[in-house]
């Protein structure tokens, strides 16, 4: 299975950077479940690039859901979301069609598809085709929060400036998803923007750390080999070509120390309140167990524990930059220097 | 699919750290692969807790190949490996049976399988259950050796001891897959081990690096989305319950700079020959493309680019411990001080 | 997985029957496979009810391929193949929508579900979703051709009328595909024809069956548990609500015989000729391996023999008639008298 | 995925007819299901070739559950099921290794293996690879009785003899499952016997036809395209060497009749009650919908209406007969008159 990824649910994702439509067939979604037009609406707009940050093409995401809905509700059959491309560049792609541009896929797409590949603008491996992902995703999120799961992503870091952590994560993590620039402290914010207009004058870019918490998930869910919760969860996240490093809980802080400091305790508390249980209890409706600390991410054995599922992804400089660097032409093989690269 | 993994080659798990048998079903392997039982054994050796370090039991693990083998050749049918568990701790484990380890999947397990899980010694999560990875994982090591693909893997960092890194790789890496303690600096190793005693006088446990590299792979091989190579190999990666984050290349390091310090630039090279072309030359099966760094650990779009794919696991400090830790009693609710934990 | 099947190739469907568009994704198919437009519209116009057989819908299905294929050739990414619905029914599907049409899924739809399906002319059950399985199809069959493998299907038996069968298959199979009423003997053609008339006169239908010889497959191809040739293609072909039954070779005839007259045997044949080699030979690329008879339909143990593959596929009356049938409102409970369905 | 079937749950085969031991492992189960030894003994005991009918070994299929079970209980982890060979024959399968037994797989073993099958009688497709099956099959039968859905299967005729039909259904159909001979006729029965013992005498065998019910499956299960009930049963039922052809309900006969004839018309019935509610009534808890016919054999467009699953089996004469047969060595080319063939 190569571009369908999912067991009860899975998304099968389609299109080119240029060609005449992408979109995704979002399939095992129950019955029943309302869309939330507005809030799709919204998460395509947060991931079209605008103003002076982001690559260059501020193309309106007109998506349609041409089935599996009706009367404004899930059917349970397959939604297939299509996204039509309208502002294509006009420029000649063919010319610098077997340039590889450095840290992007040409070369590797010219590998596995044997000149086949639709080169313009990145092809299928444009980040343009993550707004089918998007789409879906928001669809997803409305379905979780009917049951009570709630998933918001913040800028942990950006450009070297970090914005603060989620702390208890008492805040209201949904709120994060209707940012147009997604941190906890609005002034790191600006200087992660300032970083990336510096490096951009530079013809340059700067790289960063998303953090993700889901709040909400019971205990129990997972599995012990290869569907773990990590396994399952970075198998996706891996397909967004600048992510190249996850970790859970305090992974690559915690290989430092030792076990002492970062076995989560358990503890018992009254549901809905903060204080553990001082006096002995018996586990009832009315109690819940939860962990002291949680450099463990919410997961324990590849299953969850109830607690705030926490992970963050490594997002590279992004490749497309402005700045000459040194290339080949994988084609006919003389050595260039490429002066000018951008995306999308 | 729950204890199953992988497409053209997949690999079933089962057993219990207490049952009768653990083993794997290794299916899709081609026929006419050689057996190197010798090997194998070597590889489950190494796996095996041995001497002051590990935990405590010291059971040799006899395995037996009982299908999908004939007159020492794969036949191209399923290889069902059995490894008998013959050295059972008498000690009761129904006394503490629902006292939840910190840091183990005591507790996760109980909200997954409802009290019917075995819980003896970790079960179904025992690092026990790894032999039989272990021993599908040295028959496709062989394969791919027969094929010019060598795998791995030296430990990074242990209790904050750094090994020297892969340099240019030029080391023959699959020595290191027959070292009792895998690292490129023998000295470096030994300091790690003082650090492993020093932590267990004090009953507690210490976390590292794994860094793997796979050498030999032709460029062109994943898929631009969910099945990268990135999130394969990770889905994979995280099943080992104490590997808590996955890098390629130098993702978490990449995050803070820019990207023409990360893009890896292209050249072209004599094929067995290290300097670039300095003259324009025709790609030809002469000359290959190669990238002066390797920041992106071998990987671009999910694919493939033919130099080494490089990656590190998170492990976290071993959560068998004989400190006291807090916990709870996740049956009878009551807040317990556990004394002492161990594993396997 | 739901709306997906195949491993190296594999198929998405979406759509209903009165939805905005029906199609498919088609993914696995190798980089570079010619696109053939006019086959496919053929192939399409011969699936769309036309004249006095079949159901009343006379509607063009123009179809749009918006992803995979560049410059007339395939990339080797998905190829999402999108049918817009035009001539939708105005009628008032809601009136009758909890009126359970004998032979038909409006009753199991509601069961799974639970009153969200889109329940206008048979939703996602509807005969038109086949439309962006028969234009996927269309494409994997110009791949094969390329490839010497050739299927064709021709109209076993209607009405209770028989086609003459395929005898030794040298007639030119692909041919099959290009006819508009798919029969070896076009005089049974039209007594074929006559027997449709004649049923739907009383406001009636009928069944048949339908037989597919696949020729050029060479021998080896298949597993021998659960992706046996039978099972896989089965699983496919059981997705057309109409067929209720498949048989490969002689399958149902054989049960009253003996092995002696269904046991397949071998001889052995200079390629391209027809007489088995009266002298010892030495297997070579002169000569190759076949059967006498071919009442295994091609395939032993799951696996194919290099003959021709040939099953068939039992095809209930069409449920949709115009007589009045007894039935239930599934919602209300009462029992209704249906004085008419159509489908669609 | 080979030689594993599945979604909720999934089942891996492994092992030769001459290798150590065969085996399979069952995965997805609930915890807290019973183990029923006994019943699995029996089924086991019912594969077994005995006496004069079926082939010349009499082993006895010991057992043995190495995991996935805890204290007669499963525990949701994966059960590997283990049958060691014990009455390996002793004779030189090398010397006929290359003779390609009439309806056998030896020559498509050959084509896919490449020679490096285990050939040792039928291998990896030996009927004695059922045996895992079997029990695993006896596991999921007592775990759903538990559930109220109850799976027999008869055999509906055998030699051109016809058991009696499964009428209403109103037998106990588990108890099918109990004979040795499964048939609701027990005169048929010895009439079936006869011919088997007539054709054995003249070194031929005989086919036949197996048909299942399954009772109890609640309307709603099964998916409209590709997992349809009907699919994802060939789909497994193909997998069986023998089995040549798998229909539901009525389907070859259904071909020449009329859709008034086979649509199945719906009722409204007080639950536990058989006659069809007289007056209007509403559906509540107290009334189940029906139909008065099952020719589609309890399913509409893949999913269940609620009805019997009723499917029949064509078992082709077993290929091992005794006869003189035409063939090949298909190494080395010259033609052979095969004298005898025996399988497992």
């Amino acid at each position: 299975m190569k571009n369908t990824f999912g067991n009860s649910i899975s998304i099968t994702l389609f299109g080119e950077s240029h060609g005449a439509q992408i979109g995704a067939v979002l399939d095992g979604i129950a019955p029943g479940i309302g869309i939330d037009e507005e809030f799709i609406r919204a998460q395509l707009d947060k991931r079209r690039p605008v103003g002076k940050i982001g690559t260059a093409r501020h193309e309106a995401d007109e998506y349609q859901i041409v089935s599996g809905v009706f009367e404004g509700k899930t059917t349970g059959t397959p939604l297939a979301i299509l996204i039509p491309n309208t502002a294509q560049h006009s420029k000649d792609y063919a010319a610098t069609r077997s340039l590889a541009r450095p840290g992007h896929a040409d070369y590797t797409a010219y590998a596995k598809y044997h000149g086949y590949e639709d080169y313009r603008g990145g092809g299928h491996f444009s980040g343009r085709i993550t707004a089918a992902l998007v789409a879906a995703g928001a669809i997803v999120i409305s379905a979780l929060r009917d049951k009570g799961i709630e998933i918001g992503t913040h800028i942990r870091s950006c450009g070297g400036v970090a914005d603060i952590d989620f702390g208890d994560i008492k805040t209201d993590i949904a709120k994060l998803n209707m940012l147009d620039f997604s941190v906890l402290d609005s002034e790191k914010g600006e200087e992660m923007k300032a970083q990336i207009e510096e490096a951009a004058k530079d013809g340059d870019s700067v790289g960063g750390v998303l953090e993700t918490a889901v709040i909400g998930m019971p205990a129990g869910v997972g599995e012990p080999w290869f569907d773990t919760v990590e396994g399952v969860l970075s198998h996706a996240l891996f397909s967004v070509p600048a992510v190249k490093g996850v970790e859970f809980g305090d992974a690559f802080a915690m290989v430092n120390g030792r076990g002492s400091d970062y076995n989560d305790s358990y503890y018992i508390v009254r549901k809905g309140h903060c204080e553990a249980a001082t006096a002995a209890v018996a586990i009832s409706t009315d109690y819940e167990i939860k962990t002291a600390t949680n450099h463990n991410g919410g997961v324990n054995g590849g299953i969850t524990n109830g607690m705030p599922i926490v992970f963050r992804c490594a997002v590279k400089p992004t490749p497309s930059i402005f700045k000459a660097q040194d290339t080949v032409d994988f084609i006919n093989g003389t050595d260039w220097l490429v002066s000018r690269c951008d995306s999308e």
